[in-house]
């Protein structure tokens, strides 16, 4: 299974969509510019724009404003995964280098800003109020989340609860305000807009603990990073804060002294894979992503059948079996 | 003359303002709740807050709104200042340590886009839809202005021209934003918002001009940053623009030869503020900014005397006559 068979039903709204995004990005700067055609081209799989047309085609369908919440999604998605980069140093996005490694990170926070506020200006033009509100509201959970995870990471102490806080406001809010804004395309009921915004929530969830269990058993040559590196950045993931709370006293010290170590490249990951594994944290984690994408699919199981809702529903499928 | 007489019309508004603004900055986050408190510590002359609640006054009145239109002002320029400080790698910030200084880049970043986030929310909360537009159009100006500055200065070679487009964008836009947000506040004549609006635009660019103009002439302790530093970090600001302009070509290329030696202690600037000096550009530059200066009060003389159109009148004599 791959992703454009999973969003296969609006593989033609995906192909506009890509048209009328290029021609938002365009700039009158010619660096502005120069960077956006770059930004086009590390392009990811833009799920977040697919997610907002499922969601509008499973709501009535796609329309004007369903494309401009596409828009306004990814303009931010952009922006914010740009500030990552910066925040984390990251050298490559997406098998190219990264905007901060091409033009500094003065360049690069400066376009994020850039993108942000066009994203802004975009809905503010069109009167997207809706969509606003979805949006800075997601921004604002994005900052205090990657806060939140500095914050507690520092102390290599951070409970399941906060572990869930940080992944939902990191990661589940610009998710679930995709999918509440493409709803809230199509249809002013509020319960069914609800009822996605709910279901990408859950899915936002159940993406990322899959993604922080992939740290742990990815191969390399498919997720294309490193395993371990998130042990090596020392993020305290879901499969390390369960092996931990059923560890004993010595063998919590012996991982805390491991990630203690001031060099990366000491850090022994294998060790601690060794023990997450054996304390069956991997299990642990994977059973409650299973969980949550039990609640997507029940977020969403009034509606009717149809294209859209078999490709959310194995958007799911996608999610819990993808191994990069 | 000190800034608090200047706004003393406005004394008692920038008191409540204060209040209110405290009040918006708590955040549930600790981390985030303590960055936020060194924000307010770090804090200005709040320039754009009092020109704000002074465009009010001249238009009839401070209302709600216009606190609003002040929060809203003061949340995204403390965004853009930490964020510059980031991309300039500046350590310290009105003698205070810089937020990156304290609490590293990532944390800088993100604090950013959450003062950012947190402003929009604040305005969208209460439907401020105009004051939206004029704050995100001014974000992109303020990008796009640094963005063009650094590719222009990379470069040597700016032009009179592409020098007022950046300080435009960089500085004047959010300044005259202010006017116009608090105009906005207190009346919907749109003659009158568009008289602040230029007035703030001129006020901006004569001050930048200023600013530009102290790294040759200020004392630095007074300013209390070191005389020369633009041009040790090669920032090409109008007084040096008109001297190359009036140049021969060998003392262009003895001036571009100093500025482009690699380290920054190598940069005489006592060299290049002896060749600006003798060419005329100090006394070109204070010209350019005494027309603009004039511009901007040309631009509020419709309205009738009274103790807002002194201030904002004082307000231009005091951009003129600072040495700090």
């Amino acid at each position: 299974m791959n992703i454009k068979d999973v969003t296969a039903s609006v593989a033609d709204e995906i192909v506009v969509f890509q048209q009328k995004y290029k021609l938002v990005l365009h700039a009158r700067n010619t660096l502005v510019d120069k960077v956006s055609r770059y930004v086009l081209k590390q392009q990811g799989k833009q799920i977040r724009p697919a997610m907002v047309m499922l969601s509008a085609q499973l709501c009535g369908g796609v329309s004007d404003a369903t494309y401009r919440a596409a828009i306004m999604v990814e303009l931010l998605h952009s922006a914010t995964l740009i500030h990552d980069d910066v925040v984390d140093g990251a050298e490559m996005r997406r098998g190219l280098p990264s905007i901060n490694a091409l033009w500094k990170n003065k360049i690069s926070v400066l376009m994020g800003d850039y993108l942000l506020s066009r994203g802004l200006l975009y809905s503010l033009e069109h009167k997207d109020y809706g969509f606003l509100h979805l949006v800075s509201e997601a921004v604002r959970r994005m900052s205090e989340g990657e806060i939140l995870q500095i914050q507690k990471t520092r102390s290599l102490d951070i409970s399941e609860e906060d572990y869930l806080s940080v992944i939902s406001d990191k990661t589940a809010s610009l998710i679930s305000s995709s999918c509440a804004m493409g709803a809230m395309s199509a249809t002013s009921d509020e319960e069914k807009i609800a009822a996605l915004k709910s279901y990408g929530e859950y899915l936002g969830l159940a993406f990322q603990i899959r993604d922080d269990l992939l740290d742990y058993t990815g191969d390399s040559k498919k997720t294309g990073k490193q395993m371990g590196i998130d042990i090596k950045d020392k993020k305290i993931t879901l499969p390390l804060i369960f092996a931990l709370r059923n560890a004993s006293l010595s063998e919590q010290k012996m991982i805390r002294s491991i990630l203690k170590s001031s060099r990366k490249r000491a850090v022994k990951s294998s060790e601690v894979i060794a023990f997450v594994t054996s304390k069956g944290g991997l299990a642990y984690a994977a059973e409650v992503a299973e969980g949550l994408a039990g609640q997507a699919v029940t977020s969403i199981s009034s509606f009717p059948d149809g294209p859209a809702k078999t490709s959310l529903l194995r958007l799911v499928d996608f999610v819990m079996i993808r191994q990069y």
